[in-house]
């Protein structure tokens, strides 16, 4: 059995879909971040980094946004959510999902998580103003040279949509307006209309 | 035939050392970052990106350390440098390897290239300062839940070695003392007695 545990307007978010849109039983158990439940000892049990997504397998726990999307992926390879019998498709896949979590989400992290980086306060202030220009450009490089479409990798619905799809939706918090990048706004509204991610966003609003 | 495009100091080393691990034919190009090469036009119409490593295939390039090692991996089977017919196993090396990309790199990024995620000077200074705090407790994390033993994984010496050995080698300038994590430095130096390595770094010196 799978578990997810997840935090509303987290990367989590992800994992959530490509759970649903695999098919398979899964249970979501949401961390209350106000209450600091992801620090929690029990939680901390578990998964000792304190953060969401964590997947718990029969096996143990699996972290990293990357690294749950291509195991699920690879767990339910009827599902054909990634290009598995092709190591250079697969890369490509693995490239993209890799720089949407070292780099676009670190640009956003910048605006509410500079803690991690300073201690000072006014160098926080700093990094929150540069982050609608970081992510800017991290999306016209989606938009310009990565967004295959009509999905990521072009014609196959993979993983890497739900992904692009999570981080996609932070641009306006972020200072951003998504009408400068048409593809990826493109792919944000077909992605919306799918049967899985209307049933996650469900469970997030509920 | 594989080309890795490199350059000495940066985590294009964890690439290079498997491409020599597996043993086939490979091109290691080396760029000139004191002469601004990797931003060239040449450079950019292959790696938009403008960093290292890209691993250059008769398909296309491939970029981002995670999906470049896990690439060689799939790529070279025999070389038996990942745990490739289980998806559990190879999810666990993945998240180490995706912990490494958006959480030790980043990390040791803040010292050299914060303007990244400020434009004001005296913050990228309080980043600066920061950095052997961050290092730090990603290696202590490293150290005490991540690093199995003897190797990262275990038993079995894979992918992952290769990048560890890289960031746990820029310790000492990022102002952290590797002797405060035994495990992590028993690992770097078994990593140097492998004839992939010295290899490796002879060329860098060269």
């Amino acid at each position: 059995m799978l578990t997810l545990f997840y935090a509303p307007g987290t990367c989590s978010l992800a994992a959530h879909i490509v759970l649903e849109e695999i098919g398979a039983p899964y249970e979501a158990r949401r961390l209350d971040f106000s209450a600091q439940q992801q620090t929690s000892p029990d939680f901390l049990s578990l998964n000792p980094k304190g953060r969401v997504p964590a997947l718990s397998t029969d096996r143990g726990i699996i972290t990293e946004t990357p690294a749950i999307l291509a195991f699920l992926a690879q767990a339910f390879p009827a599902s054909g959510l990634a290009p598995l019998d092709d190591p250079f498709a697969f890369a490509r896949l693995q490239a993209f999902n890799s720089y949407l979590c070292s780099t676009v989400h670190v640009a956003h992290a910048h605006g509410r998580r500079g803690s991690r980086w300073t201690d000072d306060g006014a160098a926080i202030e700093t990094m929150k103003q540069k982050v609608p220009q970081t992510m800017a450009a991290c999306f016209d490089f989606i938009e310009t040279t990565m967004l295959a479409g009509p999905w990521v990798m072009g014609q196959d619905y993979t993983v890497a949509d739900a992904y692009l799809y999570t981080m996609a939706g932070w641009l306006e918090a972020d200072g951003v307006d998504p009408a400068r990048f048409p593809g990826v706004l493109d792919h944000r509204t077909r992605m919306a209309e799918r049967p899985a991610v209307k049933a996650v966003l469900a469970v997030l609003k509920g």
